[in-house]
């Protein structure tokens, strides 16, 4: 299949116009948000899908409002928890119940205020949980699924060790969920990150494939590495890399799920990506490093995590290499090319798989310019 | 009467047609800027209701022009009082009469310029007053009415002795303005502001009523105060404030009126405030803190202005509090309850009363979302 | 010819409207960018009449590529000199021939990748030139012209030693083009410019003309200067210069030539100033000191640009008086005067003789609004 005579010839931007409309995010599925640890006891806001939340520790359980009294427009999150099981406005005490979003009392206009308990007043609620350090939240239309159905199985293990690093970060989610499900770019992009850099490295790879999981839900990535100096007609031999490179080398095996995972295996742990969108060109970069250990393993491993894995993986790899080019990235138009496979392969399954539409969903991007 | 009811069913966003498009504030007024003492030797370039304004003092007077050569559109501001009663453009030497903006030279054409006089290279002019340590200017079409008819009493008393702060504010001034109008949010939000720590202060207010002053010029509001902690059936008992709260504890009174006055009487001295629009989403927060004293009580009155209302008043209270409901405010779209009673009563009244509509009224602002 | 009524009658903004149209440059021209030895081993990002190009120094020449890969859009400018004679993008490997843009290789897909040579991956070309210590762009349709029939006749003598000072300002190049046509402004703006303290300053000037040259490139400006104190009418005596302005005294003889360049002629050496458009609302203030000189006068020569020249000329009256008006000006609408006729004839000397018209074309300025 010649894909990139397929993507150039048929204008790529009109070829996927719910995935295309997504720019602020897929509705309808779980997104993490912030490492569990940071929320205390003050009410803290965040922004998914373009959406405006508060969440809330309260009573042993998290909650999430939207954030914004429908009085006069003042963040919730600016507020207080004065009555268990409620969060109060700051402005004029109207006290919300955090359990539906209820009215439950307009502190300033007394006890027999007519207002409370209206559905006009009424603070749109969020699903919540916790789960591997993180607080997760259900953003779509009716009820939530059970988290575990969406999770990797990495992170449902008994003996799971889960560690989170999340950063906010500009830049497109979709752009950034495609480079992950994109290999190729590693081939040149990555050749010299210190991560790999004793490591047997592929030249390009080969028969990339996308295949549906046995269940469904997955998406997954196969190729074949070719190795070893290529001789190129127009510019000479490359890569000339170093004989230094002696160890490991295969290809990294990872698959991708709806709405925005991304799961890597590495010698030993696994690596969980999901990108989180905030508001249109924003998004959360989730990393989950996980690793199945007990006991004084789990000390080790998060030292690993905390010194090695950080900087080489999140730090020099993942932020400075991936996220540049994330944030650098002026597209559409596109030209793509044969390893590109993957990433149409992914925009497919999102096309035909995504079980909500955006409330608002935004035009197509425009089309090609060059 | 449900004002609740009444508020939310009718579409609030609409009621209210001429206050809503003015954004950029109501013109016809006379509006203060900054503090006499500010402006010296030098133009001082200032931003009222949208129009850039140069001020000069010149000869005893204090005088004030559009601030853009009509010329190439440098601004006047950054020019010279090369000659007396003149300012002089830095550009080329544009030299305009300050007090009826007639281009009286244009120095770099020579004495013998043809452009000097005509009438499209006038430059607007406009009244000003210094008065209560602030200069006055007025904004609107047509001859400008006395100062004195649109100032509070209070400043024109013969031994009044007024001090002025005045700091530009991010937020839209008819939110500052309804916010001063607006009595039940200091029984919340302002409940624990150490200028009122000792105080008794009401859980809430009843019968809160706006009534119109003998003259027509003002608009005044009372209300019944509530003392003392309430059950409310939801959530339990409020207020529960500590046994030191011994002190006064009666209800501010106020009144309002247009433009964007609001007058507080405290026990011995009085609070003005103005919310001057400058441009679209940004006003200046105006207050002048005014006493009836003589000799060396005056002295005493500018110490305790200077520190103990200057702090707890002016940066706690209304800059932390205050200030920061108003740039945090996100609406419309409203719903308003019962006290709000106030809120509607001023704009009926600036819908009603407003001597003249914006040059370029701004549409109404958009319609409710949620 | 009473130029102020013609120009205000007829409402200056729509008589010129490709000039007024062109807010990014105009097309068809060789710019300056750089200083040559800015441009070393690295790829340099400029823009160039809203253009994104990327320079390289590659093989004793340098080159200009637009600086984004179609591919998926990342710039260029992050890539690698990977194999001589090519550019490669940071991201994929996608490498192109610096001569003439053509996809030679796709690294990471192999030697037989077949998106090698196809045209809609092809990247556009810029044709270059080094000279006079600057990286010269065409920027255009078509094919360039030799870069030596659009410079300055100064900077092409075999002796001449030609200094570079270049820096990116705010402001419309068009405005800081007219502010260099225009020589009236001098007489006020800079009257007080170091640079001419001790010399006899008129007062302004009369019969300005602006004459094509012979060989029809140039617009050069004459005029002559009256000084001492002038008497006018409404305002009295000016200027009053002190007794220490002595030396020196006639008018700066310049010319203009498209697209954006300013020739004036000092005492003993020459000061080229191009306006090149970066995009819209910035330019780049090039400006190019040269002298005839051999020898250890060159070294005399450049210590005498990087000190007095560039002190007195290039910061205090270039940038701090000039540039300070071109951020300032807020024009059109626009009201001229008699010695606005030089900036009139260089608008009708553009409208008639610009050799190619933009891209895509801004719609001409808004209309006078006062």
């Amino acid at each position: 299949m010649d894909t990139h005579l397929a993507a150039s010839d048929t204008g790529v931007e009109s070829r996927w116009p719910r995935y295309q409309g997504a720019r602020a995010g897929v509705p309808g599925y779980w997104y993490p948000t912030v490492e569990a640890r940071r929320l205390k006891g003050r009410p803290l806001p965040v922004t998914l899908l373009g959406e405006k939340i508060v969440l809330v520790r309260d009573g042993g359980s998290v909650w999430a409002l939207n954030d914004r009294c429908p009085h006069r427009g003042v963040p919730l999150s600016a507020g207080r928890r004065e009555f268990p099981g409620t969060l109060t406005c700051i402005y004029h005490g109207w006290t919300y119940r955090l359990r539906d979003g209820e009215l439950a009392a307009a502190l300033t206009d007394g006890p027999d205020s007519p207002i409370c308990g209206k559905a006009v007043v009424r603070v749109k609620t969020y699903a919540t949980e916790e789960r591997a350090g993180v607080i997760w939240v259900f953003v779509g239309e009716g009820p939530a699924p059970p988290l575990e159905s969406e999770l990797p199985a990495e992170l449902l293990e008994e003996d799971a060790v889960a560690i989170p690093m999340i950063e906010e970060r500009e830049g497109d989610w979709r752009l950034a969920m495609e480079n992950a499900v994109d290999e190729a770019h590693a081939r040149y992009l990555h050749r010299r990150t210190p991560f790999a850099f004793f490591r047997r490295f592929p030249a390009f790879q080969t028969d990339i494939k996308m295949t549906a999981s046995a269940d469904g839900q997955w998406l997954e990535r196969s190729s074949k590495a070719v190795f070893g100096p290529q001789t190129f007609a127009e510019v000479g031999v490359w890569p000339k890399d170093g004989p230094w490179r002696r160890a490991g080398g295969q290809m990294v095996v990872g698959r991708a799920r709806l709405p925005a995972t991304w799961v890597a295996h590495h010698k030993g742990w696994t690596d969980c990506q999901i990108f989180t969108p905030t508001t249109e060109g924003r998004h959360l970069m989730v990393q989950i490093a996980v690793k199945r250990v007990r006991g004084p393993g789990a000390l080790l491993w998060k030292l690993r995590v905390w010194t090695y894995i950080r900087l080489l993986h999140r730090i020099i790899l993942n932020r400075w290499e991936d996220g540049f080019i994330v944030t650098a990235m002026n597209a559409p138009p596109e030209r793509l090319f044969r390893p590109d496979i993957a990433i149409i392969a992914w925009r497919n399954w999102c096309e035909r798989l995504a079980v909500q539409q955006p409330a608002r969903p935004l035009p197509p991007m425009p089309s090609r310019q060059d």
